[in-house]
């Protein structure tokens, strides 16, 4: 176990708003200000953007313009520009589209994959099977990442156990996911238990391991982005604004906020590459289109301290 | 140093709401409300309450009232009601109406001493000396805790460096302060330099360390109570619904919210004594007293998980 001050040296913040934060809300942006949130990101030195999910436009057709934002985001020198995929079939459009990673998402909560999927856990793991080898017969290099949900607890179910959760992470592996990660779907985790389970998930996992996805339904995310950046962890998911949210709650938060989570990894002497100013002036931007829905973080109110050093310009 | 997952069996949440909170805010509380406020936050559990300031009332009319409340507050059973005192003359009143523990607030920053206090942290010091000789005098039992402010940097100075913070507190310490304790008055600690600075301060105090104070003002209160809990520090102020803000940033986020701090605690197997659901209908009840000031906190929108126990009623 190292020290608790010794953290990462850099770290990667994915911007899901776009896709996590958009299906969770009413406002349907159009292309065009998307494509700009895209180009802004990546100018304030973002590098890995989930644009979208290839889910039928009848159910969410906040995100029928993927195709068109995976297009552009791949124009964009050095980014990673990722898509969420349900299925086969949305994994093909990703390969169409050359994405750079596709994620599938499996549900360790049995009653929420049946009511979120209509597919059991084990079902998904096989759908990630027949996607690893429509990749492989594809000649793409886009990569596959399972990603473990409701990885601590569910709103349908209660508890999940982490025998559960690792078990299906394992089971990812063997299927031919190239990159695994969790997320706290409903925000039940707290850092005691994301310290537990993450170091289980990075002992299976090793190198494979990707990405923690944290939701601040209840407060904690940051909190335990801390707890799973100490670690080791170096790749969060996070919405600008923290806008996503729960169906289940009105009002309730969405992800950790992107601004807010990169000012605490960068106060903090983790490097993002990312201008927190210009990421500031984004999020002014982004919640004035989105006027009238739940917005969240704190940082944008009271502006970064007067001692803010961005981490890359620390001495190391 | 202690394994990450290696937290306090017990801690202890001083509710300090009626003062930090409502001296920062526009309504003024009638006493009636306040006591109510008390009585619901003792049987929620809480047994440290900082019930108000002994300042001039033309200065912080919102705590005019604060022997009143003492002299409630000393009624009930099990109850530790501290006062902030700003110097001798409230030190008298606090052991007039025999607090069981008043805290003294220094600035580490010379900027912010001189601005909010007229005094250089030095001779706040020699208050503190001035103090334990009253309270020796008197023969009570109050406690006397120096309190190390704008711990992490400051609005107007900037910069405040560890050493000074950690020289004021020995000074404080050799001057008769019986506790010390670190704030982050203004939000600009993050966890990495909380677990930096709190480590010394431990190393330095010892058993006469006493609590943790986090503004929430960046989003970064709960993930620094976490360092610090990952330390050992057992007892942190906080504010019901977060109330409090920063006089310089309008609308920003007061102290670490009480309920979402205890859920940090609870979910994490830290016994607090608290019920949360007690404390969340006291939430309710305080922010609708408090209609159209801003409110923070999360967990009162989402609710407990399905999964929750509390941490006393979990194998140990």
């Amino acid at each position: 176990m190292p020290p608790l001050t010794t953290l990462p040296p850099r770290a990667v913040i994915r911007e899901v708003g776009l896709r996590d934060g958009l299906q969770s809300i009413q406002t349907i942006l159009p292309t065009a200000q998307k494509i700009a949130w895209i180009d802004q990101a990546h100018a304030a030195g973002l590098r890995e953007i989930e644009v979208g999910s290839f889910v039928p436009a009848r159910l969410l057709p906040q995100l029928a313009d993927t195709a068109e934002l995976l297009a552009h985001a791949k124009t964009l020198p050095g980014l990673c520009a990722s898509v969420l995929v349900p299925n086969l079939r949305g994994a093909e459009a990703a390969l169409a589209g050359d994405a750079d990673l596709m994620l599938l998402p499996l549900s360790a909560s049995h009653a929420h994959s049946l009511a979120n999927l209509r597919k059991t856990p084990d079902e998904v793991v096989a759908e990630l099977g027949r996607i690893r080898a429509a990749r492989d017969a594809s000649g793409r290099k886009t990569l596959i990442e399972g990603g473990v949900g409701t990885a601590f607890g569910c709103t349908l179910q209660g508890e999940v156990k982490p025998a559960e959760v690792l078990r299906l992470m394992q089971a990812l592996l063997d299927a031919g996911a190239d990159r695994v990660s969790l997320a706290d779907t409903v925000g039940y985790a707290d850092p005691a238990s994301v310290s537990r389970l993450f170091e289980q998930a990075l002992r299976l996992a090793g190198e494979r391991f990707w990405c923690g996805h944290f939701h601040d339904t209840r407060g904690l995310a940051l909190a335990n982005v801390y707890a799973s950046l100490q670690l080791g962890v170096n790749r969060f998911d996070a919405s600008l604004a923290g806008i996503g949210g729960c169906p289940h709650a009105p009002g309730a938060s969405g992800n950790a906020a992107s601004e807010d989570l990169a000012f605490l990894l960068e106060a903090g002497g983790v490097a993002t590459g990312i201008d927190l100013p210009q990421l500031l002036a984004l999020r002014g931007q982004v919640t004035g289109w989105l006027a009238g829905e739940a917005t969240h973080g704190s940082l944008h109110r009271a502006g970064l301290p007067k001692t803010f050093h961005p981490a890359g310009a620390l001495p190391r």
